[in-house]
């Protein structure tokens, strides 16, 4: 196994669940996803405890799935309404896995493994995503390779240069220190950038053009996120590297939920804290992000492959790579404990 | 092994062999079929005992085929006629395997396990498949499932609600009393629907609208086929569920062929004893058989892909499952006697 | 393993290799081709030592190859000539594997096993490709099937009757008795028919038509090619099989390299003695060859496929198949001393 269980996994958008049931493999296990009438949303197994049909090929009545095949109604906790037959007894014991659901931040998270275990306060922390005076918008990807060769992507921007060559590559940027923190199972990369001119993106935001402080902070929050902190603020701010909120400010919102060990979905979109209500503004920026990520599923499609076609060869950590290395430490470590090996 | 071996399986229906070779897998082996001068079927291996490409891409001459690599002649038997260079001495101790034939029925039957077993006299009787004063006619389906899920379709007629619920559902057929007998190998699903207003099919098949009795029977056949008696008699003959030929009926002829443990062969049709010179009616009976058994296919394939995809999951044997369930343990006792375990 | 590894292998006609890297599997190892400035070959593993990236996906530096991914950048040696920050010190020991290369008779051969035993002197003798007073042109095709089964193919050419029987199958030719011989690794199969009136496309070579001696000989150099020594020479001149160079001849040069366990690259092409300076004969055999070896190719795939479809049976040895027996002889003593089991 390549990743934890007993987690909060995001499965989807909240815009991609509606009545229609949504089928979606999480962590190898087939999910059936719907919203109850009250707007919370269900998710089963993707499978009638009866035949083993999806249930998404089935039907909604009320806040219940009716199952295609022989009409076994199955509720929203994934036990029998009614059985095939309507004259026969309702049995409770044949029932579909439940998962425990919680919808924040704009997005679906699931709990896969112990239901017991599922605390919603342990849903990541991704405040940017649903504050006041912040917008959050972005898309969804599926990616053949392992989620981790993504985080070791994310957490390292040298490859910018080289695979966003024609994009958003800034040797500049590449030549600031970095600073690598781990703090629990938390690791991030820093790097703060003083007294600069800003860049096009970034007077354009600002909406002027100033001497700035620029910082760029990626930090890996486990299981499978990578949310990069942007921004700009004027040096008269006096900002810092831990207190950087008066100027303008972004964070890149990146999680890479395991489907099979070799495929994951891919949830990417931008928070911001300026130009809110700038529709154009947030259409264009999700535009230039899918653009940028299209170049990395390419990359990491090949990679995938090319790690299955050279089985003698093993990945090499560089310094480069040392934010990757410290995430897929605290996934082992994690996976670890939860197998009882530690 | 899903599947007894030393059993008549049906390869193909008559129509569907003639001088060019056909090749079909059977139960996991290769076959190639074609049609002797005198109209007899020979089933070989397909494979040429030499360097095995398929027979089936050889050419006819006179009753054997002509391999096409290096020219060497198989006999319906199996054996060489002629070695590859035609000075050579034939050995025929180089042949590949012939499998014992039956046409019957209108359909080729092989037998696929040991060949000294095979006794034509074993065949299943489909006798309404071919008697004076009936009609038959059908087609055939590539189905990627296990047989076994079929034969589970095919013994439940509850499905018929939801499946089919565009086309044949009736819920009052599912309301009258269904009797299940097993005799030996045999398993039969019997509904009698006394004195009831002829539904619209039957009235057309009657050509009168009178008070009649109405009957379905299911009964499997091993080892793959599901036969169902259906029609309907005016309540003055007097019929029975033993005794009901003089009404108008019908035989739906299903045989589903194991092609690998994942796949199968659907040899489907409608005989009948009533306007059997009605060209149209054999024509319309035909296309909506086709339209009805798609609806199956679509749910048994997606069936067989849940199966694989949720492997700690079980199929449930409920009450309606009771006649697929009888048929399943009828194979499994065939098998285990087949393998010596009892 | 079906291959021996110390052994040279085409990789690629030299046409084929340009400055732009090619990327192709040889015995299961991914390659990347390409050429230094001065013209000379490198051969490389497709995959970069430090992300596993393939090379061939990166882009030219003077000799270098710089990945695609952090911008490593790649010697032709292997070995990094920069890490992936600039600023980083070089470590020679994070390197990716070299391959020997030798560039002789038109095609690029690589050294897949033991770098250090790679002798340039072991190239085997394709003389008639690059000799004064000989032109050799031909193709490429890619054939999903184990090489030795295009061994057995080349090394028996009594299938041109069938395979063939639209375009050169001639049975007069099959008539002629055959010599087998074997010497060390080499097997030899001969024909030689005096005095015979030659066939059109011979006597088109000839320019006249007179009495001929004809031959016809396939020698199989390990590992893995079958050239095939053709022509007529005018009764006249008193050839014979041991010394026939004053008439007109061909070699009909065929290297099938293994890629996987199932699949090869076929190099095919002709190198002949007469009107070489005919750039339309040229073009003429060019496709004659290709439409022949299609027709081969496609008995070759079905063959494999009924290989993997009928794994009870074994491929029998005819007398006629004693060339491709002889051969694959060859090749598995020779796995057994690379094994050490000699």
């Amino acid at each position: 196994m390549t990743f934890i269980r007993n987690r909060w996994y995001i499965a989807a958008w909240d815009g991609e669940v509606a009545n229609a049931p949504l089928s979606r493999k999480i962590c190898g296990e087939t999910i059936v996803l719907y919203r109850k009438l009250n707007g919370s949303v269900v998710a089963l197994r993707d499978a009638c405890p009866h035949r083993l049909l999806p249930l998404s090929l089935g039907t909604r009545e009320g806040d219940n799935l009716r199952c295609k095949y022989h009409g076994m109604l199955i509720g929203p906790d994934g036990s029998p309404e009614e059985m095939p037959l309507t004259n026969q007894r309702v049995n409770k014991q044949i029932s579909t896995q439940s998962y425990n659901v919680v919808e924040k931040y704009r997005y679906i998270w699931v709990w896969i493994g112990e239901q017991d275990k599922a605390d919603p306060e342990t849903v990541p922390d991704f405040w940017p995503c649903d504050s006041e005076g912040w917008v959050f918008d972005g898309g969804y990807m599926h990616v053949q390779c392992d989620y981790r060769l993504f985080i070791d992507n994310l957490m390292d921007l040298t490859h910018e240069t080289y695979v966003h060559a024609g994009s958003i590559g800034q040797k500049e940027l590449m030549e600031s220190p970095l600073e690598t923190s781990v703090n629990g199972n938390k690791v991030t990369l820093s790097r703060w950038i003083p007294n600069i001119s800003p860049p096009p993106f970034w007077r354009d935001a600002l909406q002027k053009d100033t001497p700035v402080d620029r910082w760029q902070i990626c930090e890996f929050i486990e299981p499978c996120s990578v949310n990069i902190d942007v921004g700009v603020s004027p040096i008269e701010n006096l900002d810092s590297l831990e207190d950087h909120n008066s100027g303008v400010r972004g964070f890149v919102i990146d999680s890479m939920t395991p489907e099979t060990e070799e495929s994951c979905h891919y949830f990417w979109g931008m928070a911001r804290n300026f130009r809110i209500d700038d529709q154009g503004l947030t259409q264009r920026i999700r535009a230039g992000q899918a653009a940028i990520f299209h170049e990395d599923i390419e990359i990491l499609e090949r990679q995938q492959q090319s790690i299955a076609d050279n089985p003698d060869m093993a990945l090499r950590v560089l310094s480069i790579d040392s934010g990757g290395a410290h995430a897929r430490r605290s996934i082992s470590k994690l996976m670890e404990i939860e197998n009882g090996k530690k």
